[in-house]
């Protein structure tokens, strides 16, 4: 290829197919290990720092405050328009164990037993030498986003799979409580995120290490042709914190074939593969990539988390039934943990609705979900078999079966947990709201070490140059990511891919 | 990198450390996607084959059987001193869905059914199509190990997890029964695998097609840097046929760390990951890798597969107890399935015992068993304990407590099924077998669709000039594979890939 080639790095499909063969015409020899996967160096560059940060959530941050605290110029690339990645759409919650406030609500805690939680949670599938690092830095790094950036909290949560409460829930109620602050401190370091920035192809050099990125900026979600390319040189290193594939179903239906594109996700729509598939191409090593965490609590008539969850779990899973509308019968227990929940519907083919006759909801937010769609009403149980294709005898069986467990005060069916209030469902109105679990986390990704180093597919040893931060890698959650973690994973493995980064050698 | 450099294409990582970075000094520019992945063209072949076929299993022999019957020059590459593989040591059995033998014993089954079971076992992670053509494609592919190759088998198996009986049992006793007339009917046709041949590199051209691969002859297993490299083309394709890492406990812990290396596995010891790793490293889509299957029957104090599980299995999951030696308590159901048991191992550190007073076996084996460490006899329930630090207290509670259930005629602790003809265990001697779950199969691997082309991780699209089959492969067997699938799996596709290989057009 010719020096005069303009679009030497400009890595579309169609250029190559149509062009890109004159390399392997002219024959050109090299060694061949994965060390020069990706033998493409840029003729120029058009800019560079000392650090890139791909992706703009809590890791990409974190790594680029870090990065800069540590005398590192450095550049946040981010592919949609708005920062923040789902980091800014989450729930809020950041695990902290032996924490200041749990102290003084005289909760006894450990780092051992968040240690222990996470594996019990990931079925011991979780590289035990990153979950020990999460659970030592959790609650320094909680204290690090109050010193360092004014973060908020307003008290303590327990959430599920924890042995204790040891969850600060953020004031602002969702991860806008962190990204907010991270966003303005860095600001005043200097730094702010480039949105419409696709990382397009991670530069890895013959000498294995890597050396930069080239971008299309300009780029509009999701054409992956969009935008001008720009080779950006990174002297010391750059930082991969692009996310998870939940919002991927191509790539999500090649490592769990049952979420392909029907299943709608609860993640923003940038959460695709196609970072970690070009991390992926030049030598990460894919890890435990088919451990998807599903929220059962969802209906396919919104879009995303959605309102539903207040009625199917607040509500139904305590007071009403989940039917599978092909048998008219339950089909598992409504109160089990999510995974089963999830599995037990996408096996009646999303053929399920949760029910109950207790709203159990302000006016307001009931009248919002009926006018959705999302929330259904009926007078009698055979207008809801009807509107739902619920054989109707079968339906009233399994409801006059429950009744009978209520007042009885056991669920002989499957042994669910019964609240005192319970009562029947015998009195109209019935309530329904359509069941469809949606995809909310992948565990599985590229694989780290605790220096936040990607690590090589040939060698198993890390890529110099390659960070590697947050839901894009694999290993800390294993088979099962435990409430409030995901942030400390994100802020822990941050922090330490920029303060790595910053301190690696110059190259060229 | 100069036209006289004759190490060019020598592969190993010392050479290319110490000298390989020429072309990234001399700034060569390429467009970059991973469709040049490995611009690695050699100078020259020193040898040329329309398919080279890597790997001298069922699936690598049923590739090199069907191109050389569509007229294609051939060669099978096999890194180890002798052909075969895992094959060769395989239990023997093979699943045939509606086949004759079927007929004959009047026993009504489908390709639905078949589908059905493999679909049930993977935990509906399988790619269904891939199980389709498996289920739909495995009773004529048993007929043609019979018509041509002249396999013998002796009569049907019915294997847990099937509904019926659909396993044609190979008089031989072992894969060998098909390997072997696999072997005699290629040499017929001109063709023998060239053993100590260590595939090193795929190499992957800029017009994205595989070309050829690089190998070491005369290599010395495991030692990756033996042996002298030759660079061989593949004028039509290469086909992958390496099977599976369950011994490689390095790659087997990225995937799940309690699968490091301390433990066993049944397979041969050249069931590493570097074929598969190089696959990735050209552009292959890893698959569900973490799904590797446990054999629960097998002891830590013999090697592979043994003699162990006539005992562990055959006697002591109905007729005895598996004990936990640091509690000296039950741990699991001893008939539950095997992920089951594997699992429940594991976590008890594999701190773990199968113990009977029956023996079960003919005297000449037991015996066997006895010389090599791996059964113990005891005169009293007491020195049993102090064998193997079990509190004797609690085994002895727990002990009576089981003769209390043999009495009752039920498992009250874990509700194993008990046969007709158990007895308390109270009279001596006492045996007992350590317990160490090893790994049996890999069900994750490269992606690849129905024709077995190997998918592209940018493009999801097939990577021309390259199939896979058998066990290097994902998708065929989801979460867990089910007995006698992997013959179907590896003939199956082996044959589609050597069809396919062979039909490719042939390249400059």
């Amino acid at each position: 290829m010719k020096d005069t080639d303009k679009n030497a790095y400009q890595p579309t499909r169609r250029t190559l197919l149509a062009g890109g063969t004159a390399a392997a015409v002219a024959g050109i020899a090299l060694s061949g290990t994965t060390t020069e996967a990706s033998a493409t160096l840029p003729e120029t560059w058009d800019e560079e720092y000392d650090v890139v940060v791909i992706g703009s959530g809590f890791a990409g941050l974190a790594a680029a405050h870090e990065a800069v605290k540590a005398g590192a110029s450095v550049a946040v690339l981010e592919k949609m328009r708005v920062p923040g990645g789902n980091s800014i759409i989450s729930g809020g919650v950041v695990v902290a164990p032996n924490s200041p406030l749990q102290a003084e609500a005289e909760i006894e805690d450990s780092v051992d037993s968040l240690y222990d939680d996470m594996m019990k949670a990931g079925l011991n599938l979780n590289h035990p030498e990153l979950v020990r690092m999460v659970a030592e830095r959790a609650t320094e790094t909680v204290q690090w986003t109050i010193d360092e950036l004014g973060v908020q909290y307003a008290g303590l949560s327990h959430l599920g799979g924890h042995a204790v409460p040891r969850s600060y829930a953020l004031a602002a109620g969702s991860g806008s409580g962190i990204v907010g602050p991270q966003l303005a401190r860095l600001k005043e370091m200097g730094v702010e995120p480039r949105t419409r920035t696709l990382l397009k192809q991670i530069v890895r050099d013959t000498d294995s290490r890597v050396k930069g990125v080239v971008v299309h900026t300009g780029h509009a979600h999701p054409d992956l042709d969009s935008g001008t390319p720009v080779a950006i040189k990174a002297r010391r290193a750059v930082v991969l914190a692009t996310g998870g594939f939940g919002a991927d179903p191509s790539f999500r239906a090649l490592q769990d074939p049952r979420l392909g594109g029907d299943l709608d996700t609860t993640n923003q729509p940038g959460a695709t593969s196609e970072a970690l598939r070009e991390a992926l191409r030049i030598g990460g090593i894919l890890i435990q990539p088919s451990w998807i965490q599903l929220g059962p609590w969802t209906s396919p008539d919104e879009r995303g988390f959605g309102l539903a969850p207040h009625f199917v779990q607040g509500v139904t899973a305590s007071y009403g039934l989940w039917v599978n509308t092909r048998t008219g019968k339950r089909f598992v227990n409504e109160l089990a943990d999510r995974k089963t929940r999830a599995d037990a519907i996408l096996a009646t083919g999303n053929n399920a609705v949760a029910i109950s006759n207790v709203a159990g909801m302000a006016t307001e937010r009931l009248d919002r979900m009926k006018d959705n769609g999302v929330l259904m009403e009926y007078a009698t149980l055979d207008a809801l078999a009807a509107a739902h294709d619920i054989p109707a005898d079968a339906l009233k069986a399994t409801v006059e079966a429950f009744n009978a467990g209520v007042a009885a005060g056991t669920d002989a069916e499957f042994g669910r947990y019964l609240p005192g209030d319970i009562a029947p469902l015998d009195t109209p109105p019935f309530y329904a709201v359509r069941l469809s679990p949606k995809i909310h986390h992948t565990m599985g990704g590229s694989a780290i070490n605790t220096d936040a180093q990607a690590l090589d597919i040939v060698s198993n040893e890390p890529i110099p140059g390659l960070y590697m931060a947050g839901e894009v890698t694999g290993g800390v959650h294993g088979a099962s990511r435990l409430g409030s973690c995901a942030y400390a994973d994100c802020l822990v493995f941050g922090r330490i891919a920029g303060q790595n980064a910053a301190a690696e050698e110059v190259w060229g």
